[in-house]
């Protein structure tokens, strides 16, 4: 019953997980094919998707990141084993942020060189920020005296991997705080951080039995 | 087989639902990444998100309630063992009020203070009242004599989730009753009752063997 | 791995039935949440309501009738056993017209008491007819010499199933050529068939080992 | 746990497909459901389903075609049995581009007799060529020295395998020249590849034990 736990919330997880991963799409999708017979000839059509840049940038680059995001959610439920009211609830939490993550996005892809690019970095860098700390939230919750997670599993092996999470955090404030002097800067250092969470973590080390 | 019935009833519930939670972010995503250039500073970011606060408050509110009623599914079908039509039947009914949830709580978010609010407190405690009526008859229709529960499981323990639930419909009568009194009172009351119902229940008592 | 095969198939579907059954949704959300400050009180919400009653009605069909078609898919793949491409492929094209069902529904909900709510009856009951079909097509294909189906299940319980079955393509017809005189009449019959295809059918039987 | 690392992949990739294969489908629904009063009779209703007809082919197809690469990617998935960050990475590239698919189709679906019907089939084309080459990156990834499938699997049939999907690119590239002289012809090739890839492909043999 402990592992069918795990299932049930790994299987609403994934829904939602696809569900956030495809939004963005949407925008593609209705602005060009509803050209209202603008496009004249092939070199129209170019144009048009390169007048359409931005929305495509934000669906590339909120497909990658949710894509990550669902890496990590992968591979800490690997090490989860059960559940209770209160790890449900602060994957609520996660899954809140996640599904809202396409809206500063999309802010951000149209933001790039407009006056107000600094607001939609500040609202882009601060919503992975709050990403980042639910995530270690869900892990130390978990983690805590192995509460939730298999309980021949190495406390090496958790402190490992609770530092490395706890970077989390501590680089998306950096890209924040960045984000007020730079909002380029701060996007890049935010996919050089997606891109690191991509990695594989430390490997999982079982007690001898 | 009597598993495997379960598990496809909840897969598809799970995918209903994910499909549920998210609904309310459309409106955000497509109201605030098209703003027809009328942004023109950063302020003009924050204020452009500050006047959608209404669509933004509906979606926390509806991640959330739709997020507590998976909880309770997922913890009433942790018990149920079995499926036949009836439970097929029934899972539909509360999974329709589901999907149905974010219409009121669009309406009520964008409604507040305006001169409909009463009637959109109604519907919106109305909807809430046949989803804690649907989720009582779905647990009493298992549960009577362990119909589709496991055979093993403790009367008092069915009892003592039975009056849990029962609590339900007259908690979400009161707050349609107050509906027609004053909205934001009722709007309050129900966000109570949600948190409520994100508490834990009454343990599982299986007979001794 | 025949079983694996089977589950990721009905994962898959119960995915695309979960989005099928939730598409009619977005129409009344769309509407009614931005009524563009038409409503002036209480009642003028109420009557907004009651303007979207054939888009409510649209939504509450669909939804039951592709639940109901849900229901059919689970119960032919609890006999279901092993997959090939030729079911995957008729599985495909079952999920297809399904995936369509909104489609004409919507277009019926808004036809009733209009002049061309004749064409709309004669889709949407062709519609059901093929889904009849092509549910037949998927069993007898699965179940042709116990091809995809239990060894061991009775031949006189595959011939039972298969009899109720074919019922569905007759009983669609029927309604199908009643569209072309009575698109009320034809309508009302294909809800009760709908109704009648909820009802579980001749239980399993499996030969003694 | 290898197993379920491969489980929770498909779980979370049929989710992504089953939002793929619907998108088109939200098209015909916003187009038709809202016909602002200018259908008058039944024929008016037909004509306008027939103004719909690049709308209607453009969600056949995309059914169509995202169906048959998910019939591959659960063949795939039937000899892949464990899972590293690299899988992983390389199946969130595939299935970014069949969430992308819908977008081709729907502009090669308006263009077919526009002028810039070349410029959409090389983009449709171009698509179904990187995804031919994101198949056989995920497959050799996996099978190469039976790094992630099973080591008792024959590297004959990973041969064989390997050879079929390794038709894919050059099939695909074919078309994706052909596009820059006839449209028309270009998609009539596509879609016999995409017939192609139904079939199925060579058995799985697994070493004498």
């Amino acid at each position: 019953m402990d592992e069918k736990d795990t299932d049930r919330l790994e299987a609403f997880s994934d829904g939602v997980f696809a569900v956030a991963i495809t939004l963005l799409v949407l925008d593609i999708r209705i602005s060009t094919v509803d050209p209202s017979g603008k496009i004249l000839d092939n070199l129209g059509l170019w144009s048009a998707l390169l007048g359409q840049r931005s929305t495509l940038f934000a669906f590339v680059t909120s497909f990658l990141t949710v894509g990550i995001m669902w890496l990590n959610h992968h591979r800490v439920f690997k090490h989860v084993e059960r559940t209770d009211t209160g790890l449900l609830l602060l994957n609520l939490l996660l899954l809140f942020l996640i599904v809202f993550v396409p809206v500063p996005t999309a802010l951000l892809g149209g933001s790039l060189g407009e006056p107000y690019e600094q607001a939609a970095a500040v609202l882009y860098s601060g919503t992975f920020f709050l990403i980042a700390c639910s995530f270690n939230l869900l892990w130390r919750y978990a983690s805590y005296h192995n509460r939730l997670i298999g309980k021949d599993i190495d406390q090496r092996t958790v402190a490992a991997i609770s530092r490395q999470y706890s970077f989390g955090p501590l680089f998306y404030f950096t890209a924040f705080a960045l984000a007020w002097i730079s909002a380029p800067a701060s996007t890049i250092l935010n996919f050089m951080f997606a891109l690191f969470f991509a990695l594989p973590g430390p490997p999982l080390r079982r007690l001898p039995q």
